[in-house]
């Protein structure tokens, strides 16, 4: 089959061997997927991953023990938890320490025809959620660990740094919650996205006095380590600084200060499916913004290209034809 | 002044005496009020209230100290705290020992010409907000107080019990949260104002008994003492549940089986009025649908005749001509 490998050097290799499905797993036929940060820093060296790259996809499953799932649309969870160890019986199976994960760890990825999936990862997509707002389960799952993790009153005031796909999403989830919310970002025409739906926005260079110091939850989005600083900036004594960035590479940062200022800081990773799907069903959460564009999958180089650049919004590949 | 007046019965007063406003107050022109099933309780002796009924509204600012205030169209938070005594300066002026309540205790209420309100009180209605809309600030403040006192996840089962204004409006604003939500309630025709915006619903009678003892949050909003009963049916072992609702006279309640169960019965009154302001402006709630009638002040007894009547939305009294 036809996919976007990476060892050393990301190549579309038209003869990469169809995955097989263990039992227990589904054989999903891969319709949209979509190329996320996190797969440009995989190529930067992040989780040292070899493979098949991809892990937002929606698709159609073509093969599973239990046919009930045969033909279904689905999106599917990326943790591969082993469902057997402590961690996983204690109910956190996002945290198995022996889980692989899709495209980023240990487990080839959807940027591809064909992928495979524990059906217990699967769920099954409402009809009345195209593939281009399917394809947006994973991040916005992601954006809603946020309040599945803290919980955030309607009446703080929260700062979302970074106007990148991810914070884009996270602020159209923090805003459903009634909260005071300013999003601090680097680009006007992104920016402008939100502050079409009523949003607070500035830039980074223009963050207005009265948010210093002074927000009850900052969420970094930002996706580099400079995000760390400026939503220090932003976070009160004893409030809640949420960490989303994942990017290869350490920080050098002041902890002393968040001892001083009592600051937590919550690391944020993966989140629940089930809502996300619930939030694009409603027209809740407006996905279809954040395209930027899409390719077939035979232009996969030239889709990273694209997600590579500065600027860029979710550049998506189109696994199957017409 | 025309107001509508509580004294043991109701009645229409022609020449009831204008407010006058005390240092740090607001006289307000009342434009729209609505009727609340607080009011219907007072007049079955809820709060042993005697005066201007009414604590749902929008108007306009006629006099104050502050001149800024003057001419703005304003809502108003119902509780008038004395910000001086313990409570008050630990943050907590909505239970305030001290306090009088807009229409409901000690303190003439909005149902009339003019009302008078602490300016500390007065939220400005954004310009894209309509009378009509704005006078559910209060109703949908209060139910912002369940995500505001309990951390709802977006992965949790929640129910609604009742589908009055309140319920509906409590439905409303925890379907935002992404979570996996049921209203139960008694009349088809307010459950398919849900139903048409893809919130699930149930009559009472028709329970489906995944729901029962498997919600991790039930909020009673039915008004009524059996609600409480259906709540603790639907509530799982140490889940949440929470009450919303007030009404004239005592429950008979198993304590004992909430002991058992280790359920938590989070009590719920009125709630923030800038998140309410937000939603509002920002089109997540829907309030016109809840619109029952609306009657001229001079046909106020008609209004609450109408406002009585089993299964009747929110009807509002329009106190200005024209």
């Amino acid at each position: 089959m036809r996919a976007l490998v990476y060892r050393g050097g990301l190549a579309l290799a038209e003869d990469y061997p169809r995955p097989r499905p263990s039992p227990g797993e589904a054989l999903v036929r891969v319709r949209l997927a979509g190329i996320c940060n996190t797969d440009l820093e995989i190529l930067r060296g992040y989780m040292g991953f070899r493979g098949v790259l991809g892990h937002e996809f929606v698709g159609t499953v073509e093969e599973a023990q239990d046919r009930a799932w045969l033909g279904r649309r689905v999106v599917g969870e990326i943790n591969c938890a082993c469902l057997v160890c402590p961690t996983c019986r204690a109910g956190r199976p996002t945290h198995c320490p022996n889980r692989t994960t899709l495209g980023i760890d240990r487990h080839d990825g959807a940027l591809a025809e064909y992928a495979r999936l524990p059906v217990a990862n699967l769920h099954e997509v409402p009809a009345g959620v195209s593939d281009g707002r399917a394809v947006f389960t994973e991040p916005l799952a992601a954006a809603l660990e946020i309040p599945e993790l803290a919980h955030i009153r309607p009446t703080e005031r929260v700062a979302v740094v970074g106007d990148g796909k991810l914070g884009l999403l996270v602020a159209q989830v923090l805003a459903l919650l009634g909260v005071e919310l300013t999003v601090v970002g680097r680009h006007e025409d992104k920016l402008g996205i939100l502050a079409r739906r009523g949003i607070a926005t500035c830039l980074e260079g223009e963050v207005p006095p009265v948010l210093e110091r002074a927000c009850d939850v900052v969420a970094d989005c930002s996706g580099k380590p400079e995000g760390f600083a400026l939503a220090r900036r932003l976070v009160r004594p004893r409030g809640r600084l949420v960490l989303k960035s994942t990017f290869h590479g350490w920080s050098e940062v002041d902890l002393t200060g968040a001892v001083v200022d009592e600051v937590a800081l919550l690391g944020s990773r993966c989140g629940p499916f089930a809502p996300a799907l619930r939030l694009l069903e409603r027209g809740l959460v407006d996905a279809q913004v954040l395209i930027d564009s899409e390719y077939p999958l035979s232009d996969g180089l030239r889709a990273f290209e694209r997600a590579a650049t500065r600027g860029a919004l979710k550049v998506l590949v189109r696994t199957v034809e017409g």
